[in-house]
């Protein structure tokens, strides 16, 4: 078994007909629940099994309920179509008989990365021991997640409303500095605060319908700068885009998710 | 059965044990292939049949291999989980025993507009007369498609490599005036030429893998401005982001997909 805490904590075990059991951990948890883009991890690994390619390149998650931490579950995957250049699959997590997340996604071979003739550049960013933990504030919960990611905020944008704009950008890496892989960045778009709490302040929980993760190309080693921003917010309902670089400062992944705001600070 | 063209020609029949029968015409093609969107448009109506709720809030479709005009094709659809406020669905067109496009959804009722504190705001066009029709230029390709939806390009983005950015926006709407809906959304999405065309010059075939379109708001009647642009194109696979507003200026949907440059022009 894995050393690395990612890898042993989204382990799958099985797969005849499909079918996998894991072990859903509450180290990765969110409150009360586990963070969304752990749930995807165990997912994306049985999917990568049935893969001819290695690397997720188009991952769509439905997040149809929310995860149970220290509570088993059942993973199941299949092909959809199996291509030269690509192979999709399709996949669900399954817990106490119901399903908790739908994933569809696109598996590519990355290789080595190549020309980039259009790109989108990092966010300024203060150095790392210049940011601030993710406390947690944001939506007035424990984060057991802070022991497997570490997350450093632009210290403008960390505290309720400061930022006068739905942005939040800052650092992140494993806590136990396992080497970053396309398969940690699906994880990494879904690790940060709500960039409505820039402009908001306090917001509670704001569920995610549908995230979309694209990744880019394999990334370096190091810590990986992320950049989140909502610009549409209308009806109770939000869209998020977000944008990760890796330590030379390439685009690794691109997201975008429509998701609730279930409190009345939008009003 | 509609006297409008988009819902003849997306007309399906049946529905016993989730299956449905349509007939794809080639009165929607791009050169040789029905346009991604208009094959999309059959299943998401077969979602729709089984949903709880009337209006296409997320739409994902994997683009798996081209459809063929005027051929029969079987739809398939199925129901993820119905919840309280959003119907979760996935579905299939298949054509000669292939699959051609595999789509999942998250159907919601958007009910009348209400606030939009955050906001995207259009971007300034000519008047509708004074937009350029599509040609097919930028493809070297025939366009039947332009019978069926109406779609005017700014003139400084409709001849190649002029625009200096790879960036179209103009105005669409269905030939034949049929009123815009949420349904008519995911179809608008995908029925521009490709923005690296302003960039680039000619590009000829940009195949998507994977189109996710956001609806946000039921639009109103009259055209429909759109704009799309890639900020991002690595290796030969470029995301465009895209947004649709209606004619009060209110932003209707937001789109992204990721596709891939199969020429030599990025080079």
């Amino acid at each position: 078994m894995s050393t690395w805490q990612f890898d042993a904590d989204s382990a799958i075990v099985g797969g005849a007909d499909g079918e996998w059991s894991t072990q859903v951990t509450s180290a990765w948890n969110i409150g009360d629940n586990p963070n969304g883009g752990y749930l995807l991890s165990s997912v994306l690994r049985a999917m990568r099994e049935l893969s001819a390619h290695p690397d997720p390149l188009t991952v769509t998650t439905h997040f149809l309920r929310p995860g149970s931490g220290d509570q088993p579950g059942v993973v199941s995957a299949a092909l959809i179509r199996s291509g030269r250049t690509l192979s999709t699959l399709q996949g669900e997590l399954t817990q106490a008989d119901k399903q908790r997340i739908h994933v569809v996604a696109g598996f590519a071979d990355l290789g080595e990365p190549g020309e980039a003739p259009l790109q989108i550049d990092p966010p300024a960013l203060p150095p790392v021991e210049e940011c601030v933990e993710r406390s947690g504030l944001e939506q007035g919960v424990d984060l057991p997640i802070r022991d497997r990611v570490d997350v450093r905020l632009h210290p403008d944008q960390a505290l309720a409303g400061q930022a006068g704009a739905a942005v939040v950008s800052g650092w992140i890496r494993f806590s136990d500095d396992r080497p970053i892989d396309t398969f940690a960045l699906p994880l990494f778009a879904d690790a940060f605060p709500p960039s409505l709490f820039g402009a908001l302040g306090f917001i509670g929980w704001v569920p995610t319908i549908e995230l979309t993760v694209h990744v880019r190309r394999r990334p370096a080693h190091g810590w990986i700068r992320a950049r989140f921003e909502s610009t549409d917010l209308s009806d109770g309902r939000m869209i998020e885009d977000g944008a990760l670089w890796d330590s030379t400062g390439a685009l690794v992944a691109q997201s975008r998710q429509v998701g609730l705001l279930l409190t009345d600070a939008s009003e």
